[in-house]
């Protein structure tokens, strides 16, 4: 299967990795949300080539995560934002960021980057929780359900391996 | 830069998503996170090559976030579960999830995949809270600071692409 099959599979998490789930796409993201909006920042601080940065970002405005704007009426600049859909990315990058301090950093480092709440004024490390009973959700506390399309998708996976192994 | 590179860099992020933030990763990272625990079902399921599936499990077997278990005493069959540090990864499959689920499906759609918080026993969608006023926060509530060890190599990345414009 190549990644663009991921595409017609019914699971939304495969159809979202299928879209935005390569290193470049979640490295330039991730920047967006730094707050580098130009083509040059971009380049700069994710340091993709400029052929790729520009490929990824045509291929996110096209998805309508990101949008291209001129930020100068005298020269044809640009700058890219995150749309809301593009910003609704943000709980991706938290998630690779408190894995990244958790399991990356040595003893006794300080944040590479700190996150402060805007409502409540505390330096935050934002954490799943439930919004049924509030309490912190992780794996073990959860239990999950396919839907029988996606059953029937899988099932259907599971005789087409067969067939290729008895062919 | 290569991918490689990223591996090199002060951001926690980026040296997640170097990683594993690679499509195939992610998808086998998912599907154990679903049951599937052998290398048929990775491979059926995910629908990923034999031979980059293999590739994938070794790296993150030695990445300490898949451990492999012998099944059987009788043959010398397998089994590949998440380990703590694995686990760990929850947040970014649940991320990609809530967003696929939101930007992807067609209205009135079932969810793909119905999660249940084993708790409380409610049907729940985890979204994130600040751990310290425990309301939501998002990208707009949230102030990111970048610390000086980060500024200062961003400040090196500026000038070496500067000398690299100017040669």
């Amino acid at each position: 299967m190549s990644k663009a099959d991921l595409a017609t599979m019914s699971c939304t998490v495969a159809r979202t990795i299928e879209l935005v789930g390569d290193q470049w796409s979640q490295m330039i993201i991730h920047e967006l949300f730094l707050g580098s909006n130009r083509f040059d920042q971009l380049e700069r601080y994710t340091r993709i080539s400029p052929h790729l940065l520009s490929q990824r970002l045509k291929r996110l405005e096209s998805l309508q995560i990101v949008k291209r704007l001129t930020y100068s009426d005298h020269s044809k600049r640009f700058e890219y934002k995150l749309t809301e859909k593009g910003r609704d990315l943000w709980p991706v990058v938290i998630a690779l960021k408190n894995w990244g301090d958790r399991w990356l950093e040595e003893g006794g480092e300080d944040k590479q980057i700190v996150l402060t709440h805007t409502t409540c004024g505390h330096e935050t490390t934002p954490h799943l929780t439930c919004p049924k009973c509030g309490d912190p959700i992780d794996a073990l506390t959860t239990k999950a359900e396919i839907s029988s399309t996606m059953t029937a998708e899988r099932e259907a996976f599971s005789a087409a391996t067969l067939k290729k192994v008895q062919s």
